[in-house]
């Protein structure tokens, strides 16, 4: 079925680059199946009134515009499915076989992003308006609600591709844990708003469930799908939670040191944004600024007032805490992948696949 | 394991009681286990921050308030749950294993309330602030988002009492379906709202998603995991989805004509809030009033204008009609429980629940 040759190390980026460039398609095809969905009970006229509540899916997708007219803009990277299919593949599986689950996973995070664009008041995504922004707050809330049982309906093809109704059964449990996880990270976050002090360990909790359960549910997924065993599942798992966690806290530092030519962002935006992000929570803890540094953002602060609180970070350590824990978890991520590939690990495409969205050169 | 009499007829009023008094309070056990769901990957700390995430959901259901203290107000009738376990007991099977299924079943039902007051904006559920009016939407769409979760775990639970694998993933299959028709239903609702014209046909299709489709589902699932045969499941299914469809039109014709003392709320209530229900629009599509009656609603309406626009509704035959679609759907329900029951039909307690529900006397 598939050209790529199976059980054979990914070890170039251009052989990286030929996995995506293969699977990417099939995964929007697999995708496009699902939110073609509609349930048997109805009849054509109803299909057609209740196209828009799947059309919003499908914008939101980036396949269509606003008119429901074909689209490419605006689609994610859809990198969490295809660490799902590169993990299968590592572990010498058929990644058409992980597909469903692949497809599962990249629904989810895009539920997720619905939600998240109204609790937060988002109005723009990658660069378009956002859904609530154009049909409104009580439709947007069910798109998303719709989207999320479609992420389920998407996992439960994996019996259809002829796995196993235990195995299945096994990838679902896992899905559902990172969803509850996802929705516990949230919860956290959108306390953090309201609150003057949080602490470095809620924050890693938050991140913990909202960015790195999803990474390391969808390798593990990916590796029980090759029928790897517990022990290399759980590693892969391990792995896949602790380059979240570097993905995210790498993004918290370029959020406030970024070149703004590489970023896109402004100089110093979350700070600007007052985002208790990584560095600026640990400054805010810190005792010698702490204090200091809380009163300062109660006041209205601009692009002048950036040196003088740039500063209290450097005086906190805040830059050089943010690099530590980032190192931390890159070794734990590359404990993790030893325990589970050995010798194989450091050659191997998942370990790329982060190098190179982490823009390491090794 | 369950002290009530297996493969009986529960034929008298009081052995219905007896049924529900029996699993009720193993209900509320089995929904409060997966509502004190903690997702493996965080340690205790995370537990106590996110402690409110699951509060929410315990105050939604009912079971404490909102200072997080043990309540008994405010728990719904758990009605949809009682049908699964009760057509589990018809159709010969033990409801202890259709327990995790019927769980669920209510799970997403207050689920989907939880969003519904958001996107209806609604204050007040059962006489207590509604979970957006006390915490804010934000963290209300989100314990919307966790509680929907749990209703996929519930229904997994099915495997741990020892279904299995290819029918709790058969159950897991209608589940999603009655999903996403509720999701569809409640995009047409809030879709009607901003029309003029609403077809009676649409309406239809609408309360077949938001009301029925969940009816339906819940006695299928029950009739499954008793091992029916598909023929059984597929006609108790329709049953379900009639006594659905009675059930919401007995709702909009009480909603205009129903006695205040008995409803709880003011005469012609449906009409002074401009609800788009059966009857009105029926009338609102009539040839002779239609259009009068929609140039009157533009106008400022109180108690003093109702018998006025209860005229135009008795000239376009507006009850009569409900009604009429009222005993349809009732036929209909009759029709399909004897041919998923045959003779014993007239006797089950599926029937007699469904016609004390409906307030009827046979």
């Amino acid at each position: 079925m598939t050209q790529m040759k199976q059980e054979e190390e990914i070890t170039t980026e251009g052989e990286l680059s030929g996995f995506i460039g293969h699977w990417l398609p099939k995964l929007e095809v697999e995708m496009q199946k699902v939110l073609q969905y509609r349930s048997d009970g109805f009849d054509t006229p109803h299909r057609s009134t209740s196209n828009l509540h799947y059309g919003m899916m499908h914008y939101h997708m980036g396949w269509v515009d606003e008119k429901m007219q074909p689209a490419i803009a605006g689609a994610g990277k859809r990198l969490r499915p295809i660490l799902c299919l590169l993990a299968c593949s590592e572990l010498g599986g058929d990644p058409l076989n992980a597909l469903p689950a692949a497809a599962a996973i990249e629904l989810l995070h895009s539920f997720s992003l619905i939600h998240d664009d109204i609790e937060d008041g988002d109005e723009v995504r990658r660069h378009r308006p956002t859904l609530w922004k154009i049909w409104g707050i009580p439709l947007a809330i069910n798109a998303g609600d719709g989207m999320f049982t479609m992420a389920f309906e998407a996992i439960q093809r994996l019996a259809q591709r002829g796995i196993a109704a235990e195995v299945t059964l096994h990838a679902l449990k896992l899905f559902t844990r990172t969803c509850a996880e996802l929705t516990e990270g949230q919860h956290l976050d959108i306390s953090f708003e309201a609150r003057d002090a949080v602490s470095v360990g809620e924050y890693m909790r938050m991140i913990e469930g909202k960015t790195a359960s999803l990474i390391g549910t969808t390798i593990e997924i990916g590796a029980l799908i090759a029928n790897a065993n517990p022990a290399q599942t759980s590693a892969l798992q391990r792995f896949g939670q602790s380059i979240g966690l570097e993905f995210q806290i790498q993004d918290d530092i370029l959020g406030i040191w970024g070149d703004p030519k590489v970023t896109g962002k402004a100089a110093g935006n979350d700070i600007l944004r007052r985002k208790k992000s990584l560095p600026l929570l640990y400054a805010l803890n810190h005792a010698g600024v702490g204090e200091t540094l809380q009163a300062r953002l109660k006041q209205p602060i601009d692009e002048g007032d950036l040196p003088e609180i740039l500063e209290m970070l450097v005086e906190a350590g805040a830059k050089e805490f943010a690099t530590e824990q980032l190192l931390f978890q890159h070794e734990n991520a590359k404990n993790a992948l030893k325990e589970a590939l050995g010798d194989r690990a450091q050659t191997s495409a998942l370990l790329a696949l982060a190098n190179s969205l982490l823009g390491r050169d090794a």
